[in-house]
């Protein structure tokens, strides 16, 4: 459900193909081989093609539940899963599929973003883009975005992607997994979205982030590599012609720069995996817990255009936010460029 | 403004005391020499020394502004701060004192975040407590708890402070600032706090600690260091004696465990300098810019009790909600202790 | 989409068609001819026929829509309609059976609150129950309970029958509509529900009987009656057997009484009638309007059962909300009984 | 505190001081004879007599509390009062000056409204007014907006002055109160302000009006008493020089229609009367109880500008979201002016 989404968004179910592939499972063998039709039911908001105001519901049905591959589960609590957590929560657990903290549950968050991007780019010319940064301890060596979506990896160096390969490939046979690090930048946003005190906009990101599951840490810029720099190097210097370097990650005292909106984040192993772990069972009785089931032996490969999503999502609230309250602000001072162009 | 505090608590303006003067500047050579009193007037929500439930209103006025100071930056562009942003979004700023963008605002987090430790100890056991982790390149070889509050950087090794003493003389005199990390941990949290999509204790811990200024980066549990493990080594092993370890920091799918909360935060190095840096005057004009005033060479070395009101404040927040929420869960799966001691 | 739902609650489907059917149209003559069949499906939330605590989905689809029926009005703004003020906000408008302003969209409060009226009664006893109060310019003239869900008018006084069938039959035959009074009361709420200043029990209750659509006024307790009286008649005086009268309406400083509560809701005149009246088309030519379709000559008949369901969702966020902060608030004063047996 | 104030505001604390008399005691001898001085202080949010678009904090003291006056009711409840509700809810009550349920705290309504009835005034050229339409059985004759703010009683005939006079005079000395009915409109209101489903204005206004302390019901446009209309005489007929009634009350839909916004609103009689009444004390005690201290015999007087105050917040918050979601929706459909001249 979307409510309070602008009127007047061109929006058809084929519109919301391209990101729900780019998230979906099945694609190559280094995801879950879980398949993922993702096709994508408008219920409401929309008539005629355009997006009405009132209250946009999209539908996607899970095509390929095989709940039967939970049962093993469903009265074992599987270290690093939330299956304890929500037991002691609520007294109760639905097993299949990992309920609320399944995977799956991202699918609506590319979804709604697909609007937010769209707005994003006809009124503001904002972009959205993010590639994986890091997996395993492989980083990237060059940087071209047309690398990015021409390998399953999202990974910006091409020359990398057989290296890559051989490593999943080892990964997937040995039964275990690896973190991963996904960027997400934003170019275009203007200065002055966010809010000085408590909707400020790297607060929202951070939630934001956070919010995906197996997400461990958030960065806006420089973020931890901020602790041993001096402020001297830090704090971006200003010039007519632009900023001149971008540390800050496009936003200070909780509002947008102008600079490139920079976000990293972490993602943990999943936990899910062949090799056995010591566990516990309702009851309390130690037990050794193997998953099988169709899992990612690295979540964080597909979380990129997921990244993206919550990016996407934050930055429209808080752009709808700023028109609330500065819908009429003038200009004031001049607007300088963002950062000399950023790869 | 506290709305939604529970009635009972026993509350007097002395209580306040002890927090706002270990946040306050001007304890130390090595913090700001602004004057922070830090009086708090109770205006409304306590009668005959306990809260009432109805809203709690306290006063901290600042005795020590010196408005003068920030005549030389009122009509320029400080680099690494929001003055830019500010005047962008809103076409005005409020120069004195950086306006909500200042540190000063912190004091009324710490101060509402008297009352929330107060409860989480006196309800539930809980206990949260941070101290700094690094400081330029220097991190902590022991850790003891009694030494983080006997030395004014917070830190957890008595031995090193006389090297991060001269550190930060010679840092000093330079002209120049440092970043930090501050790690803050929660212990006796217990299982079930937090939500499974919109309220995940993980994404309001995120928020709240990156909504402090200065913060470009938060983990929990292992965080970054995710990135480069395996899954088998990641996820953390159950036994009926308890958690074998914490590599997911408390929190799994967006509840909390049962094992300590842990959580670390990245803090910027301040950009207030003598050292001179390019900046633009709000015509547009390049100018050099030379900030005086006095201003914290680390701003992180205060920033560990305003890390511990962000994590009591989120921590009380989710109790109050599970509480709505599940008040009437009972016992269904045996509870297992927190990971083994940890330090 | 139902989020915070409290875990462990027994749902299935069927729980659903009781109270959807009491609201449903083309039982009688007297309500629209459109066939509303209403079955439920539960998408998420439930496990085993229990509630997870999970954000619990729900979905009617709308079977016998007849989109056809309103091309006529499709560029027309029909007077006493939001047609207008739809086109004026959105610059679009949905002419399909009125969009988001359909009587339609009151199926989903109907159903949500089938958990809400579950849940008040199985934790607190609490029983909410509505009748028709007036038509037209005919009122009861008696009252039971019995008699209400034993005619098509939610009438409480089964001899006026007959005269409402002629009244309505006379109504449907010139082609016009009436308004219509209807209450709700809830039993068995104890004191405590509510708050003193921004989430005040009657203001909720105001405005979510207000934000059913037709509805026009909202009273609590004696209502407009209070301005005519005097204060010595209207505060109700306490005993040690109980309240003595209940003019407050179970309400007192925007917190429940431990009375009966008691609300009483104005439905407007449907404005679609075959009776033509001056519009506007949407380039703002004056021209006549009559309105053929399937509509209910007395949308406050059916409203019934909507209105007890605004009430019940409103108590059980109340009682939520009242848990997260004074859930551990013991009984320090005697609670004394609610008024005296009320018909 | 007012968050998402736009900046640009020019602001002085003497603009409180017009709307603060206007609700304040002691003005003449039909008001309570509390002194009520309302000087406010602004303690952010304004920085060279303008907002700033940050946080505004506004502080009015109470100088004239007498917490004597309220010993004799500290261990009793009084009918009528919230002190039962509060001792239920929160185990503890305040018993000076009623706490939260005092009618001091309206003092903040207004003092808010003052910000957003001149914003409504200088972006819209919307007006929001009320007047005095009931007090007991007595309603005014004629209409003439000049004689509203030339009596104290805030009617709008002349010429019943004196009877009213008499009627207070009579009621004061039988020691007794009487409830009062007020009506504000607002001109000026573009359509379109207000949502669908979840922010309907006439439900945010039905709220807002009902979250004022001793309000019994809420009214918009012909309110109960279209209970008793038919749909031909209700709905109101547009042509092109404008509506041609206002039955509406300018809402349809939950979004305005452009005519004028009209809301009546019920005030119950006050219950701190010197008449004794049956009470109880803490201890479950029947105790007679006789209320003494200065108060208001009919608090419907004062509420004028508290009414208003509520309607100015609802609007401009409605603006603002309309912003948000709308602010680039163009003129698609011809806008028609409100209904020909009210008075």
């Amino acid at each position: 459900m979307i409510d309070g989404c602008p009127p007047g968004i061109a929006l058809a179910p084929e519109d919301f193909a391209h990101d729900l592939a780019r998230r979906a499972t099945g694609r190559t063998r280094h995801t879950s081989q879980r398949r993922e039709a993702d096709g994508v039911e408008i219920l409401s908001g929309v008539y005629e093609g355009v997006t009405t105001g009132t209250p946009l519901a999209l539908l996607v049905r899970n095509v390929d539940a095989r709940s039967r591959d939970y049962d093993r589960i469903a009265t074992r609590f599987r270290p690093g899963h939330a299956d304890y957590a929500y037991w002691q929560k609520y007294g109760i657990r639905d097993p299949r599929g990992g309920g609320r903290a399944s995977a799956r549950e991202t699918t609506m968050r590319v979804a709604a973003a697909v609007v937010a991007k769209k707005w994003l780019a006809e009124r503001h010319g904002v972009r959205v883009r993010g590639h994986l940064a890091q997996i395993g301890d492989i980083v990237p060596r060059g940087h071209d975005w047309e690398a990015v979506e021409a390998n399953p990896f999202f990974w910006p160096d091409a020359a990398q992607v057989p290296e890559l390969e051989a490593f999943m490939d080892a990964l997937r046979k040995s039964g275990d997994s690896v973190g991963a690090r996904v960027n997400v930048v934003a170019d275009g946003v203007p200065p002055g979205w966010g809010e000085p005190v408590y909707g400020k906009l790297d607060a929202g990101l951070a939630a934001a982030m956070m919010s995906i599951n197996a997400v461990k840490g958030v960065e806006i810029g420089d973020g931890f590599a901020s602790v041993a720099q001096k402020g001297s190097g830090h704090r971006d210097a200003m010039a007519p012609e632009g900023f001149l370097s971008n540390h800050a990650g496009g936003v200070l005292g909780g509002i947008s720069s102008g600079q490139r909106v920079v976000c990293s984040v972490a993602f943990k192993p999943t936990s899910s995996l062949r090799l056995p772990v010591k566990g516990l069972d309702v009851d309390g009785n130690a037990v050794d817990i193997v998953t099988t089931g169709r899992h990612d032996p690295c979540v964080g490969i597909r979380a990129t255009p997921i990244c993206e999503a919550m990016m996407a999502l934050e930055l429209m609230d808080q752009a709808l936010r700023h028109r609330a309250q500065c819908g009429d602000v003038g200009e004031v001072v001049p607007r300088i460029p963002a950062a000399p162009r950023q790869r």
